[in-house]
């Protein structure tokens, strides 16, 4: 009897969608941050869910019930971000313990609803169950012209590698509850920029580096020395591996990559990490003194 | 402090739901069956998420991880039946407790996949989580023509109700981690006789009457000899308040159940069981003595 311990959120994942078959309105099925799927001629649709459960994703003595809401709906808009759509329509499932008051189930929703009006959301309704822990699923529709969607599999030789904001220490800063998801500045660069593969960073850096290596089957080299380290991190091996940060990691073509660093308003923040340096799947992380060593994808596991 | 227990599932999502705002894209949001979503002009879409909780809805010793991944699949597509729709894509979060052996977690997704090919919908992607109780919660698209989808609210004076199949004892006899959902049904309604209002029965027909004749604002009269009792449930009584029948509630108007009734195919299991005799929400039962009483509805309480 092999555990789920034993084979890891990845290899889990793998198993279980290997036998998936889908229709040719699936334009993108399992394994980025959104689902892609083909509505009519003009329109695409992202589809992407988030599970928090209390306990694994937030602990109920350390986040308020508002915090909870808010991380839950954030989560699903930087999903929507991350593909470079527009989040459209939400439906939530809530799972409620009995001991709960009214008063924290209204701060639920007060946070779930800041976030949904903040980025033009509408929050349509959903599943209201008992738990024995409290366990919010917000389904996320977005919406993004047909071909426009921006997969993590779209990396090419070449490329420059970004990220937004600073990473690391999300959970002692208490980032992790009150992000800001970074629509706004995936919106900018889908208008002026493009990128060639993106997504949001949610299981740290260096796992994350991984999937997009993965995905595009690139290899991409990063420098310890560029990685913005946020101060709650402290050290860039916080940044490389906490996870939660909901920064985009974003890949660029060159001339992209050079005009946008030129012309970008400074409230895209921005940093150049690494370059796409050949193929086949790898990352590897230069060190202040030059020498390289293999990046191991060592950020949080689920199992 | 007011716990959730004080004001019952239904109060509870009248207080969450009150300040939401939707643009003109949402034709229904909360209070039905799934969100109806203007897609296009050619398209409108529903959608619809279902909680399964370990201990609430299935209990794992009681349940096969193949009933547990059906049910949560079978219960999306019955929610998207019960609009008129056709389902066409899924996704699916699961919150996995460790202890779970992969052989576990492969029969749930054996569960969810049998459902979604049986029915046609794709399955396109989720999230998995740890979670100390096994949760599965489906987000499922269904689409449907603009002005097409049924709602509760459409209900009319001299309308004939009707439901599917035969209620009650649906947790004794298994029934609701093994039913079939109603979709071949609703889709030669929807072909062949248009209801004016429809829904599944999920909460006990008790209860959902009730929110029929308040959505329709509309009074109903439901003999008591005519409700088909299933062999499980043993008394109308248990036919009246189980739930989890998954059968589908619906109503007609009076010329089109009588065509109905004679033309329909053996397959398509429909019976009378009432009237909307006037305006007003009101759910009143005839008594096999013609005596009336005001049917409460007292199905399945969530909290």
């Amino acid at each position: 009897m092999m555990r789920l311990s034993a084979v890891g959120e990845f290899g889990l994942i793998r198993r279980l969608t290997r036998s998936l078959r889908t229709d040719r309105d699936v334009v993108r099925g399992v394994g980025d941050d959104a689902a892609v799927l083909r509505v009519s001629r003009r329109c695409w649709w992202l589809l992407s869910t988030d599970m928090l459960v209390e306990g694994v994703h937030f602990r109920r003595r350390q986040a308020t019930p508002y915090q909870i809401g808010w991380k839950a709906m954030a989560c699903g808009v930087s999903d929507i971000a991350a593909m470079g759509g527009r989040p459209r329509f939400a439906a939530v499932s809530v799972g409620l313990p009995a001991r709960l008051t009214v008063a924290e189930a209204e701060g639920i929703y007060r946070g779930l609803t800041a976030v949904a009006r903040r980025f033009g959301v509408n929050l349509v309704g959903g599943d209201t169950v008992r738990a024995a822990r409290l366990t919010i699923d917000v389904a996320i529709i977005g919406e993004t012209k047909p071909g426009a969607a921006v997969l993590r599999s779209g990396a090419r030789v070449g490329d420059r590698i970004f990220v937004t904001g600073r990473l690391g220490g999300s959970y002692p800063s208490r980032k992790h509850l009150t992000f800001t998801p970074r629509l706004r500045e995936a919106q900018y660069l889908m208008r002026h920029a493009r990128p060639s593969a993106m997504m949001d960073i949610s299981d740290g850096l260096a796992s994350d580096l991984w999937r997009i290596a993965e995905a595009s089957r690139v290899s991409l080299v990063v420098d310890e020395e560029q990685i913005p380290v946020s101060r709650a991190a402290g050290s860039v091996w916080h940044a490389l591996m906490d996870g939660e940060d909901f920064e985009l990691l974003f890949t660029l073509r060159p001339a992209v990559a050079r005009r946008l660093c030129r012309t970008r308003p400074s409230w895209v923040r921005m940093t150049e990490i690494g370059t796409v340096v050949g193929r086949g799947a790898a990352v590897r992380l230069r060190r202040g003194d030059g020498r390289m060593r293999v990046l191991r994808p060592e950020g949080y596991r689920h199992f």
